[in-house]
């Protein structure tokens, strides 16, 4: 399971006011932590609304921060490209990856040459056109075609592909939490090597114990073929969960990740 | 989800203890706090050991005690056909379940006339014959064929067949999981209005805290698409996991079982 730690995104209001006050040390201890906690990249998200400028003087200094942690694997998550096409070479880690493309015409005109200029990096491409996102599973396998053909047309590895089948909250429509599984198993059928990846968290909007709901719907998306989550690596029950459906699902040699997860917390419990 | 209550088994120490001091009271309680969790049948399995004489008598004083509770649906639980042709016409309740027969060909030639005189009853089959459980999903889907046709032809309804895909324990082959719910998602597929039922404990033998590890197996299973399991209702984990799996899976109507469950918990934690 690919882990991309979520906490470092201006949308946050601790992460604005860090960036704002240009707190590095907070931000650095949140890049340590994620890092620790087994996040395979971290998310840097620098959207305050502030304008172009200002967004791409921040996630420079963001890239900083976690460039002085060494060899960190950064996925550059921007809705606006200039920022992507100004920042992404600063990255230090050749690991890198961009989020996110979709199926709009305006976004794809404006992301595609930056991608075909970096396409060794990997690309999240969320399942969503200048129509929405669709309600059902059918579309969204269409709008990965789309998305997966001109990745790849620009040179993008099918395996550096990552499909965000974007997952909408079960209070709006019970169907929902189906619908994104369905959209995994058909994207893992028709696309062969192609990887998926979501926000999960969206899922339990709207209701209460929001956690439970999460821990267990990363658990059965891992079960349909999930490959990769953008999520909080510091929440205990995520962790819990990826190791559960990982070892239920034959991806834990001998159990031993399992195994090791209860020592742990067999010896957190008896300090 | 159809919840069978697995406690009243004379494998288990202490329901050996009570058949054999016969103590009415001990049974009675065990019976009515599974239903009162929410079992759908209460599992009876009177075997000790001590030949099939013994164990008619220790079955009909079980059932007897079950009756006195009211129209309490009972699953049969018996690997002697005697036992199970003797005591099913004492169940108070119609609604009845034969646990179980499977593609041996003694088996199926000693239970099948009872099943035949007793077609209305639910039964359980499990994939497994003369030369033992298959460690692969086409044979185990093979022996469902085989079963099915069989309970059919002597006028048992599709729907009421549950066929139990055998779980086997991760420790012993870390894809025991993966053909498990392979089984049960191509059982539903090729033969559809059967349902799928298992004794879910087996997945977590020689494994740490096998709490754990069963109530995430029986998350994914139901996202597979199990219908039923044989399994402690008493148990809080299990109760989650079936709510959490489906509501995620959407067979929650707005989520109205998730927020009971999570108003009970409040409830519980505040008193």
């Amino acid at each position: 399971m690919i882990i991309i730690g979520e906490l470092i995104n201006a949308t946050r209001k601790s992460i604005a006011q860090a960036i704002e006050k240009k707190d590095r040390e907070y931000i650095k201890k949140i890049a340590q932590r994620q890092i620790a906690n087994g996040a395979d990249y971290v998310d840097l998200n620098a959207g305050t609304g502030k304008g172009q400028e200002t967004e791409i003087s921040d996630m420079e200094w963001l890239v900083d921060i976690v460039n002085e942690l060494g060899d960190v694997p950064v996925c550059m998550d921007s809705s606006d490209p200039s920022v992507i096409k100004s920042c992404l070479g600063r990255i230090k880690s050749s690991d890198r990856m961009i989020n996110s493309i979709n199926g709009e015409n305006s976004r794809i005109e404006k992301l595609l040459p930056v991608i075909k200029e970096n396409n060794t990096c990997k690309v999240v491409g969320l399942t969503m056109d200048d129509a929405g996102i669709p309600n059902n599973v059918e579309k969204r396998v269409e709008i990965t075609s789309k998305i997966a053909s001109l990745l790849e047309g620009v040179g993008v590895k099918r395996e550096d592909i990552f499909i965000d089948a974007l997952v909408q909250p079960i209070s709006v429509d019970m169907k929902n939490g189906n619908i994104f599984m369905e959209s995994i198993i058909a994207i893992k059928t028709k696309f062969p090597g192609i990887k998926t990846t979501c926000g999960l968290s969206n899922v339990s909007f709207g209701l209460p114990n929001r956690k439970l709901l999460n821990k267990y719907f990363i658990a059965l998306s891992i079960s349909a073929g999930l490959d990769s989550a953008i999520t909080d690596p510091n929440d205990e029950g995520i962790r819990e969960a990826v190791c559960l459906a990982e070892t239920l699902t034959g991806k834990d040699e001998y159990c031993m990740d399992y195994i090791k997860m209860c020592r742990e917390c067999a010896n957190k419990t008896s300090v």
